[in-house]
């Protein structure tokens, strides 16, 4: 997983200073309703109904609107008025800057991932002891 | 859309009510900081002090205690006092549980950037035209 690191010439070593601070989880698109109205939009490149994304994100008309007003203030999602006959719809889609910010925010999510797999190689494991001195707190 | 299998059972299909729900981003874990926490403990098996947290995270004292304060609380960090000498000192390190709940939530965040996956390939790509009769809002 050796992707371009864009971010504060990012040192991989585990032992370097912020290795772990994961600055590039941008908080407007971390948060787990947005995090998931993004990827929605991400899924259907050519825009989604207010409906759609009500029922794929699983959340509440109120919710549904608030994080697609923190996203639409964030320029990372745009919204169209119209569609067929006379009742006028409203779409959702990622903006050209919503698609390449989501792009460079999955690839720090790739790099927890690739983070995560030591415990996933020892979970179930037998666990190390600690070497004397040590006692619970 | 006409799926309507409720997840839990998860349907990876785009079109699928609560498909991009991700109810396995627990909060406790998903928040940022205690994300790198988690990930740093991960990496180092046997332990870690509270500076070397500290200084892998980038977080001050503060938020750092307040964090792990949350980790234990949530069973997935455990405390240890002692060390080698006269100097007591405090070490954290994953329980059992939280190093399979964080395997958990690490298998969510690979569907996630499975799912970002589209963004990555239409990033600098043209974008698709709409068809007739939409306009911005």
């Amino acid at each position: 997983m050796a992707r371009k690191s864009r971010s504060k010439q990012l040192n991989t070593a585990p032992e370097s200073p912020g290795r772990f601070s994961y600055q590039g989880l941008d908080r407007v698109m971390h948060e787990k309703a947005r995090l998931g109205i993004l990827a929605s939009l991400a899924a259907h490149a050519d825009g989604l109904l207010f409906n759609d994304l009500k029922e794929l994100c699983s959340l509440t008309d109120g919710n549904l609107s608030r994080h697609l007003g923190v996203l639409t203030e964030a320029e990372l999602v745009e919204t169209w008025k119209g569609g067929k006959g006379n009742r006028l719809q409203t779409m959702y889609r990622l903006t050209e800057e919503g698609r390449q910010r989501f792009t460079e925010y999955i690839s720090v999510l790739e790099r927890v991932v690739a983070d995560g797999q030591p415990a996933v190689r020892k979970a179930g494991s037998t666990r190390s002891k600690l070497s004397g001195g040590w006692s619970p707190a």
